[in-house]
């Protein structure tokens, strides 16, 4: 059912400043920043060879970042995000085995376009896992 | 200076049964666990398309993990590993920028057999960074 990761994603609680690391002083590629109100997110791309990080800092009011960043003023690394051939498939497949999915379990439109999914993080080793169709 | 993302390493209480999760609900090719005393954990990897997922629990007194471990009882994101050509001179980069390196600088030799060294989370927005010569 995975297929590659699509992301690393960082909640920072500077995007400029993190976003200045990894272009001045690990020398990685760096997009432009992006603000997808939606989302209550402000994300930069890392660009790495085989896959990317995303510096997400928060935008606006009841941001999904607000708590984690109040538990973790520093920022923290806050999903990994795996691609999935059928969202759908994928997730009637893990409800049958008793997996939570958050939300109502309908697939949202996700920060590039694609459907997306988060499966609940006490079922995955403490991790928040994004599954995105590709 | 960033190469490929070589892993994404997990912390988890209970091994056999983040593996399982791995292996039997998200279809994913795990390897057999190895114990790495001098590393104080064992690992299994998953390998993915483009990467890989390290799951790591503690082994023996005093791991690494057992702080972490402490702070969050169900696990999570432990660290990112990226892979640079050639160590000694990111490290000195880094250094030269104000970063700071885990311990006295010196590289250890990492759970695959390479130079490793740890980025200093306050530095890197609150995220645990290896980086790993290959």
């Amino acid at each position: 059912m995975l297929g590659r990761v699509n992301h690393i994603a960082i909640a920072v609680p500077d995007l400029a400043q993190a976003t200045a690391t990894y272009r001045d002083l690990l020398n990685a590629r760096v997009s432009q920043p992006q603000a997808l109100p939606e989302h209550g997110v402000t994300v930069v791309f890392v660009e790495l060879e085989n896959t990317k990080v995303e510096l997400l800092e928060p935008l606006g009011e009841g941001s999904p970042l607000a708590a984690f960043l109040e538990k973790n003023p520093s920022g923290g690394m806050h999903h990994i995000c795996y691609e999935v051939a059928d969202i759908l498939a994928a997730r009637d497949q893990l409800q049958l085995a008793g997996m939570r999915i958050l939300g109502d379990g309908t697939p949202k439109t996700g920060a590039h376009g694609k459907p997306v999914l988060f499966l609940h993080p006490k079922d995955m080793a403490g991790t928040l896992v994004e599954l995105e169709e590709v």
